[in-house]
């Protein structure tokens, strides 16, 4: 019953608000049956400059023990753009092979959102992300690079494997979640004539299994559009890599901003990474002031994939509350401080 | 004197929407200096389904002979998607080297926008695409198609000589537009680390001939939401063919709808295409239902971008004023038909 769960707080606010999601963790556990084991793992800005290391071969193997992995932020001014995100993220979610990237639009109360006359039934969505390949699978090159001549090319490769499972991830996930059991493919298949026709194809022939999801398609452009002038008419969303990238990014906006978006990097049959979207915010890290809401819905989210959905929504209840009240750090209109915002929390629990 | 405009209705309610343009543009060479003679051209899907003919090469070879092409919109539910959109719009585009997409994002009325509390000032930003090559190179394939091994890739090309001429573009726009001499990059050059690469490298190179334009980078997935969280931001934005037609879409969603939305296809030294954004409606075709203002604005593009800053002023301030007094069509909150929208600015005109 034990569940092992790996942290790694990362730079910046990272350790401040993962600090809140442990502390929710172990109060969850006292009140319920769920139990917990943390271990940390020191990866991020620090230990790289430090050890030149990001994340090794024995930590990759040794985070196959765990049941779950609850990531706080990377990033660091000190390091060079791009070596953080590939070194750690990336390959993360690559080397474990989370080929699902989940991330919930939710909005809680409709003064978070910067769009007019919407409220929390409006925008209400899950965004499915294909995360292990599309655009980002690193393959590339130039010829005679840094000359007038220079072409540089960047490949986006889909397989079948990868599209299939993502779909059916998705297409199971529309059946089970309440709404009206909608899937959009967002695409652009009428210029991407390659791969997305793959993911077309891919759509048609899995959906077939499941006959009581309706199927709906929406080219890339003209989603974004919807996103912030009906985001009432979506359900569950699947899309490649990069276009995921994008509408996820867009939602997470108009669900409230980066204090409210989580991100869970599912691998199904393997070990799951889960973490607030925001930054590591190095201006304000460690002053108690940063937001840990986000890292408590990625905790919830994680007790949720673990199988515990009825744990998941205490923790999910304690939050409405606290916006409700606003028990809030001060960029959501509150007072309280970080440690404030985990405190509050654990005394809704119980 | 004389400006040889080709004219192509194309499908649905293109040729009604032109049909405005056209009598707007015959009203504005009475009372300027200004003179037009227009020719129209049969391209789009009845042509298509007629006589198996999209754009010929006679065609292409007769458009070099015009001063600019203005476009009514293509798409038909009795053709197959992305058969007219290659076939005309893309092939238009790439054959006669059309490697500037302007689109501008402009507000004109705090009542069009979905986001809170912006109005026109807050608004206002011009859209500087790639529109020749990167992922729209139309260069891929598959492997093993339709089995469970398949491989689909998909190639974003950019070459020095595309990403040289469109940033160099974007400056020069920046340094004349009036705002605030600022001009963005967005990419995703975390991630596309070949691709990307070159359009950072180039971006910094060419930046060196224009110290008094402001240098700014925005990552995609960011800039998504800083066009929905904090518009005023941006003056003139550069980015490459894929990500840009994502976000001027959305910019048109943010600035008031397709109702308003406007895109020139430009080549600065050849044959440029005008035309707005809205598809061909199909089913309002017909009915003298369908607003014509984007055409309208399209129709002042050219005029400006074939030299005549003046007179597209006069088309724009005669739009202004029909939302300003609600002479507009139903969908705009008006009452008029597509003729009367027309006519009205034509009576504004003089
Ligand atoms: C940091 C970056 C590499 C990453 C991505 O592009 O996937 C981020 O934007 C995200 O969405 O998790
Ligand atoms: C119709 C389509 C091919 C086109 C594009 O993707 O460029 C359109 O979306 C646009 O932006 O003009």
């Amino acid at each position: 019953m034990t569940k092992r769960i790996a942290v790694i707080g990362g730079d910046g606010i990272g350790p401040e608000v993962t600090k809140q999601g442990v502390k929710v963790l172990e109060k969850l556990s006292q009140i319920t049956d769920l139990d917990f084991e943390f271990e940390e793992f020191s990866i991020g800005a620090d230990h790289y400059l430090a050890t030149g290391e990001l994340v090794t071969d024995e930590v990759k193997a040794d985070l196959l023990n765990f049941d779950a992995i609850y990531l706080g932020a990377v990033g660091d001014p000190r390091v060079k753009p791009g070596v953080l995100e590939h070194g750690i993220l990336l390959d993360l979610r690559f080397s474990l092979d989370q080929y699902i990237n989940l991330r919930p639009i939710k909005l809680l109360d409709s003064k978070f959102t910067p769009l007019k006359g919407k409220g929390p039934k409006d925008i209400d969505m899950m965004i499915v992300r294909e995360n292990t390949e599309g655009l980002y699978a690193g393959v590339g090159g130039f010829f005679k690079k840094g000359t007038k001549d220079e072409v540089a090319t960047q490949e986006m490769i889909n397989t079948y494997k990868g599209v299939e499972r993502v779909i059916r991830y998705a297409y199971e996930y529309a059946q089970k979640r309440n709404k009206n059991n909608k899937l959009t493919l967002c695409d652009k298949s009428n210029v991407l004539t390659y791969s997305h026709d793959l993911w077309q194809r891919v759509f048609k022939e899995v959906g077939e299994k499941y006959p009581d999801v309706t199927q709906h398609h929406m080219l890339v452009d003209a989603m974004t559009m919807k996103m912030v002038r009906n985001p009432e008419i979506f359900d569950v969303v699947v899309t490649c890599n990069m276009f995921g990238d994008i509408i996820t990014d867009l939602g997470a906006e108009i669900q409230g901003g980066m204090g409210m978006a989580v991100s869970g990097n599912i691998n199904p049959e393997g070990v799951s990474m889960f973490e607030p979207v925001h930054g590591s915010a190095p201006d304000i890290a460690g002053q108690n002031k940063a937001n840990p809401l986000a890292a408590l819905l990625a905790a919830a989210m994680m007790v949720e994939v673990l199988g515990n959905p009825k744990e998941a929504q205490m923790i999910q209840k304690a939050i409405d509350l606290s916006l409700a009240e606003n028990q809030t750090t001060i960029d959501m209109g509150g007072k309280l401080t970080t440690d404030g915002v985990g405190d509050y929390i654990c005394s809704v629990l119980g």
